[in-house]
């Protein structure tokens, strides 16, 4: 892998990775040419015992794009820079304009509820220059790449004091709130282990406590073993639709053996986790033949630099649609109750994956 | 308040409440001749702790109706019957015919997570005969009346064996996914706290061990100092955007004195209740001059019959717009890791909704 780092007129960073060597470039653009000194705040929800982050610096942009304009294409009108260069690179990486979490946040105000400065980064990665490729379009060596790129991701950030946590995620389609198909992704940097993965983490320790393995390495085999739900089976990694899942379509993709974290992936790790990825993203796209929105999110280790062997790196995909027409809402008793109601099986819709036909290259 | 019980011909109970007497009817309509034998079961989510059900019986229906037919308005042809009869009723209350939960669900089979038999209650609540209405615009005896009627159904349902957790709650508008819109919502009586309201009960036990009263008591009692988000501010109940508000325009609605269930609210304490809950759904109608949808959740103490000093009841509305044209979708931060993350300040979105003006009747 190889990359290079450049910093943008407003202070941002963009970093630039590619399989092959990358010519040097001397600048990197930016929609915007002043810091926007993103301050974003903490209030603590006492009656949920979890923060909310507030960012209310989304100011209108001064700044009249063409119609066609992508921010995540190449620049190529320097009137109207993008947010990326012209250049030989595969993957892009730049700091978030409107962050949500920001390293260089102050502490706000007293409220009647506690509060902190928003600490943390967000970022955003662009997939591919190919704006309209999708990440299951890339080849599996582009896909590796994306691994490793997550990898490097959670080394740098977890090397600034404040992140405790590093999550890569997707938000895919107009149907989860996406209106910049260009492929890309983003990645928060926390700085707690937050609410989901923590409860996730006390799970897996109350496992590993009994068991002397990590629960989801459990659950995978048991997936194998059972094969009902399972959509792809490598010699180092699985999908499948859980057993317990809270969407209809919704699918796990994970190493075989314990992999706390992306930077502990070994090449033949990644390599299958790449064609379990690429699995999923083609049956997805097959399964309608139309493009599939999802929440995909990479849950690691916490960053703390402790052995994490009770923990497991997988990918969650939660799609949007429990039917070719129909949408899953999130209601009553889902978001008020938390308990998630599914009038789909998830051997059902395994079934419906199992049946679409993908083909790989060769490994 | 006066009732009626009643049986469908396919087994299902339902209840009519009216503020005067009801003239007594001799049987109860139903879009379905028979029993449907509904047998949810939960699968046991090993990752996130928690029960997952799953109701996979939703099948087509044989049914034919008119274009018109609203199956939650008084039966008009008895060829084509509805869920209610005609009748001088205020508020109808009949059991799921599709319920996520159900008293009568046997045990699963085993798979590779643990099951349970998804025991529990589903029922509808019909606000109103007008199909046309909605219930911010029901008179203030009428929404008191509906909030007799939770109280009524709660103690009806804590009574059953399984019951430990009642929960009331509206989902409105095609935005949150119904497609149905005479007025009414739910109630799920689940067979233990559910995680959400398991979590509040948590948080407000640990404070009320430290300080000796209920925190959303205390809370509110902080935001009636400040003003600042307050919306509503009667004898005995309150209504204000949270200063911790994870959606745009939440607001929670709740008494000011301790009180943890419906069936523990005085009669000024459930006019008042009444009121607040009125001004603010009026405030909602009048901020953009439209229908405004909502997840409405009522919580409050588990029916386990002990005392519960620590918890208030309350109702908190999750809005799915953040402004007139854009919907909060919840995306990677808040569905992959449990932190909201809000671009608008509470206090501004309070004060938007302070300034729609709203004249409720005399008390």
């Amino acid at each position: 892998m190889h990359c290079q780092e450049l910093f943008k007129p407003d202070g941002r960073q963009l970093t630039l990775y590619s399989r092959a060597p990358i010519t040097a470039l001397a600048a990197a653009p930016s929609p915007f040419a002043e810091p926007l000194g993103a301050n974003p705040h903490l209030r603590w929800h006492p009656l949920r015992g979890e923060w909310v982050t507030y960012a209310p610096y989304r100011q209108e942009r001064t700044f009249l794009p063409p119609p066609q304009y992508n921010p995540l294409a190449a620049t190529l009108d320097p009137l109207y820079p993008t947010e990326l260069p012209r250049g030989d690179y595969d993957v892009a990486v730049f700091d978030n304009r409107f962050p949500a979490l920001a390293l260089e946040a102050r502490a706000p105000p007293p409220l009647i509820v506690p509060t902190a400065a928003a600490r943390g980064h967000c970022e955003v990665v662009v997939f591919t220059q190919d704006a309209r490729a999708s990440l299951g379009a890339l080849g599996l060596e582009h896909i590796e790449l994306l691994l490793q790129v997550w990898a490097a991701r959670t080394a740098r950030l977890a090397a600034r004091a404040p992140v405790a946590y590093v999550l890569p995620f997707e938000n895919r389609g107009a149907e989860v709130g996406v209106t910049l198909h260009h492929p890309h992704g983003q990645i928060y940097a926390y700085p707690f282990v937050p609410p989901v993965p923590r409860r996730m983490l006390e799970q897996e320790r109350a496992f590993y406590e009994e068991n002397g393995t990590a629960l989801l390495v459990d659950l995978a085999q048991r997936e194998v073993a059972s094969g009902a739900r399972l959509l792809y089976r490598g010699q180092h990694a699985v999908a499948f639709v859980p057993v317990c899942a809270r969407y209809p379509y919704e699918v796990w993709v994970t190493p075989l053996a314990q992999v706390g974290q992306f930077a502990a992936l070994t090449p033949p790790q990644r390599a299958d986790l790449a064609r379990a990825l690429k699995t999923v993203l083609l049956k997805y796209e097959g399964l309608w033949q139309r493009p599939f929105p999802y929440l995909m999110a990479w849950y690691q280790a916490p960053t703390d630099g402790q052995p994490h062997p009770e923990t497991q790196l997988h990918a969650q995909f939660l799609p949007p649609y429990r039917t070719r027409e129909r949408l899953k809402y999130l209601a009553g008793t889902e978001l008020a109750a938390g308990l998630f109601a599914m009038d789909a099986l998830p051997e059902d819709k395994a079934r419906e994956l199992q049946q679409v036909a993908v083909s790989l290259e060769p490994p």
